[in-house]
């Protein structure tokens, strides 16, 4: 297991990738987005998006699920989080997009009330395969800290 | 259409409701935040989830599509959004839950650089049934001004 102890401040790492279809666009858009400009190129090419556009929410959810299937395989002792800071959408994500993920920790902190938790803060960063950042958002994670007796 | 021009600062508004199904949850769950909290009720009742419990990003996706059907009917001149800030996970969500959106808008702030353009920052909250809060984060939308020429 990897606990709180073990997140190093400043420490960087890439989380994986995550492959974009317009199957995926279309369908997370009809469900939970469904303006024009995420839903056809014809509407898209009248605004700023150029073309096809995913949701900004659909982006965020290819996101974590990016870092749920790298966390997982670390077996890291997260207890789910309280949410984040300054997300931004600073590029349109298209079909057959790459995106990659990567994080940067910021800051770590014991909980005041709650002895065997902390909280950790991560910068992550998504970029698509021009290596262009089209995301950006402050993780704040709680995590379990290393029980007196673990030895892993 | 409704225009930059038209939002008032302090006006409040609710923009619908969304009921959360146990398929729903799990669908979004297996796709986009496997964790098993999310996943099961066995596994959420060892963690402070209780129950199984809607991820994060599926209840701000939710809050998306009550949001978009409100503003499609408004016909309201929105150019997408530049990101979210301070997003807060309050309560979990649970199956069978019915979450009601409101917005209170706080600020406006023409473009700078683009005449034609403002943003509208606004304190977006879910709350369940129970009328407990269980997100809340705060918009940034980017709106058309009213056109010198436009009667409506």
């Amino acid at each position: 297991m990897i606990y709180f102890e073990d997140m190093e401040v400043g420490a960087e790492r890439v989380f994986g990738s995550y492959h974009v279809t317009r199957e995926e666009v279309l369908e997370f858009a009809r469900k939970y987005d469904p303006q024009p400009f995420h839903l056809s190129d014809e509407a898209a090419a009248k605004t700023h998006f150029g073309r096809l556009a995913a949701s900004g929410w659909h982006t965020a959810a290819m996101t974590m699920r990016v870092m749920v299937d790298c966390l997982t395989e670390d077996r890291q002792a997260g207890l789910g989080s309280p949410g984040v800071d300054e997300l931004r959408w600073l590029r349109p994500v298209h079909p057959d997009d790459t995106l990659t993920v990567t994080g940067r920790i910021l800051e770590k902190t014991p909980s005041r009330s709650k002895p065997e938790i902390g909280s950790v803060r991560s910068q992550i960063t998504v970029t698509n395969q021009a290596d262009v950042p089209v995301m950006h958002f402050t993780s704040i994670v709680l995590m379990l800290r290393r029980p007196p007796s673990a030895s892993d």
